[in-house]
């Protein structure tokens, strides 16, 4: 589960907004110990005042989705990471997750993500089947 | 957008928890018109009453997030359906959801889903990039 879920490129980041909407984007993301990380990064955006930053403030739980689809329904499988965000500061906790981003992806080495950093704290892991 | 979304094989759905945490689940799923139909199969599960069921009865907004990830980050993309949901009873628009299901994927033909079906009617369509 754990080794699935940390090897995965990308995942869902599911979040509820201030108005209490459910909320999914996918994310690039790093799994450090019982933490996960993704950052606003350089693919084009609209604004970096993300609707994911703005969730996270508002209500801090969110699920983090990875799994692997597949028209051969046997092989098929999910992880959920249920979590609690926090949207970090710039500091040592921002550095070590930008340095372990750019670890897991090469794109992220010749442009570091420069946007603000979402911490997610694991609170439960869920795996399927 | 449309056709991206009708074509893919796979979405994530995001719904919220009777308890008001963020929930996600992979699902296939076949669009009809304006609605997106996802129904429970026989993927092995720990059960029917699952929870997606009851997120959608107790919180009828739910996110339908459908991407495509690459290594080559110039060839990202998602759309997201905000929508509303309801849990089909056995009746015309639920057979016409299985069968719009049966349709599109041809492992429902050989063991159609048997139970309860999500319909997800759009209020609004979102695109990225």
């Amino acid at each position: 589960m754990r080794e699935r879920a940390g090897a995965a490129r990308v995942a869902r980041l599911a979040t509820i907004t201030p108005g209490g909407r459910p909320h999914a984007v996918p994310v690039c993301f790093v799994l450090v110990g019982e933490t996960a990380y993704t950052a606003v990064d350089g693919k084009p955006k609209s604004t970096r005042a993300l609707q994911r930053l703005a969730n996270v403030r508002a209500h801090p739980d969110a699920a983090l989705l990875i799994d692997q689809y597949d028209d051969d329904w046997t092989v098929v499988w999910w992880v959920r990471i249920d979590a609690r965000g926090r949207v970090l500061e710039p500091g040592v906790e921002h550095d070590r997750a930008i340095a372990a981003l750019c670890d897991k992806y090469e794109q992220y080495r010749h442009d570091p993500p420069a946007g603000p950093v979402i911490a997610l704290d694991v609170v439960r892991w869920k795996a399927w089947p």
